[in-house]
């Protein structure tokens, strides 16, 4: 896919999915959820203070025929969330008015957890502008200082969403700063474990790094500095060794490049929805597309 | 200023100043030279290897009339480079064919240190095509991991550099990836920090963070989040907590903003001229003015 606007209609063409929407009563989630929900993508069960979220409903001239259920604690409306997942009632949860912590804490706790144990994280996909085709960035949002085995596990979830997105062998650019494996530079040792890891594993991937960004994503750099790499110069993924990096260069390209983003929370049995407030409404719904795609990806 | 052209021209009118350049037989620094000394912006001493020089100043036709001066062993050159900025003979240093650590080595080491004990960094000056100023980016290129103390030297360092760009009141923006000071990001306690010592010594600056970057660069996501800070969106200086996030965002903006720089290192006694095989001949020549720019700024 080359275009954002191809998930959405990807979604409109793969089934209407149901939402859960953990404490309903914010107007810009509101929003997003009657974009998508108009346009037949998803149905949704609104939790909440049915008060107030029937006063947004109102406001925003949302026609909402669905379930809204009274629940205002946050950890309680969390825990309603997963049940119904756990049940197959809905397949996707989306975060509304409550901390990310509070709604985190739901998924992950008790013989309800929905994580199986497993590393949940943030995958971003980009439309930028002066990059010929979509592309994924892992972690920008949710784990501050993975080690190697979480970052394997931040890979292997970031290609779930890459074969949604019908990218069959998926090239995989560990970043750094600088290509040769510095000890001086721990994150450097770990990408090139990674790489070998991936290999060794028989992923279906093109693993390569440590790489700088310009290596990852220009051909032309590539060359010019003289670098053999499987991944050489046309990146599908963005490793980003921590947190910081990645949130850093996610801003910087739709703030400064110009990208639209759209972003899910993957390694959950079922795929999560947490938008930012800033994001404008089309990168909401394209949020909310990729999560519906991602339920028919398991 | 708003445009690296105007760097030119102002390092144009400020008086030619002498460059050493330490091992000088390589052909894209040689090139760089020649842009800058056809146009009166520098006089060049050449160190390294005479043939090899002498057989490259043919081929891309400079005809160049200054001393050159015969040192084949690498950090034999870097010291002769030394000496001569020790004696004001030459007001810059160039990097040419020569590794960076070799080349540092000759700066760091001995007597002739020029470095005074202080902390050498790297600053860039970036102009982005959706940003409307010049923005400077420090260090996306030397210090791999600074720690506190460093960390402010290394603001102070850009402090210069944005002084002799015309700069009245900096604003300067910690970068992390949150606002908050969350003692699970270690570099955002540092940033908190920093903020107050600025304050404590009456930098003449405005400094603040953690910041994440949208609330540095744009002040619409500053005004959305409610963020109270002096920055506001609109930073002259963004400061990154460690290399690799700054080397992503530095590539980013070059390769996917954009974005046109500039690069020297500061804060050795002369400024240091390092540029990257892959920059273009334009972005070498702004390099090469931002160092003599550097020089009437002491």
């Amino acid at each position: 896919l080359k275009r954002l606007e191809e998930l959405k209609n990807k979604a409109k063409n793969s089934g209407k999915k149901m939402m859960a929407v953990i404490k309903a009563e914010d107007e810009s989630v509101l929003k997003a959820v009657k974009n998508t929900y108009e346009e037949g993508i998803v149905d949704a069960i609104l939790i909440g203070s049915t008060e107030k979220i029937k006063t947004l409903l109102e406001i925003i001239e949302f026609d909402f025929k669905g379930e809204i259920i009274e629940e205002s604690n946050p950890l309680k409306a969390s825990l309603i969330g997963v049940e119904f997942a756990k049940k197959n009632k809905v397949q996707i949860l989306m975060k509304g008015l409550i901390q990310t912590k509070d709604f985190l804490k739901g998924i992950f706790t008790g013989d309800k957890a929905l994580t199986g144990g497993r590393l949940l994280s943030h995958v971003a996909v980009l439309e930028i502008p002066t990059y010929e085709k979509l592309i994924l960035i892992t972690d920008a949002a949710m784990n501050i200082n993975p080690d190697l085995e979480q970052k394997y596990q931040i890979m292997k979830n970031a290609l779930q969403v890459a074969k949604i997105l019908g990218i069959e062998m998926p090239k995989v650019a560990l970043l750094s700063a600088v290509e040769n494996v510095n000890p001086a530079i721990p994150s450097n040792l770990d990408a090139a474990v990674i790489s070998k890891m991936a290999e060794r594993e028989k992923l279906k991937a093109l693993v390569d790094g440590p790489l700088a960004l310009d290596n990852a994503i220009s051909k032309e750099a590539c060359e010019h500095k003289g670098i053999v790499s499987p991944v050489r110069g046309d990146a599908d993924i963005l490793l980003v060794p921590e947190l910081i990096s990645g949130n850093i260069l996610y801003k910087s390209l739709v703030y400064l490049a110009k990208a639209k983003a759209a972003g899910v929370i993957v390694g959950a049995e079922v795929p999560i929805v947490l938008i930012s407030r800033a994001d404008s409404n089309e990168i909401k719904a394209y949020s909310i597309s990729l999560a519906v795609l991602m339920c028919d990806g398991k």
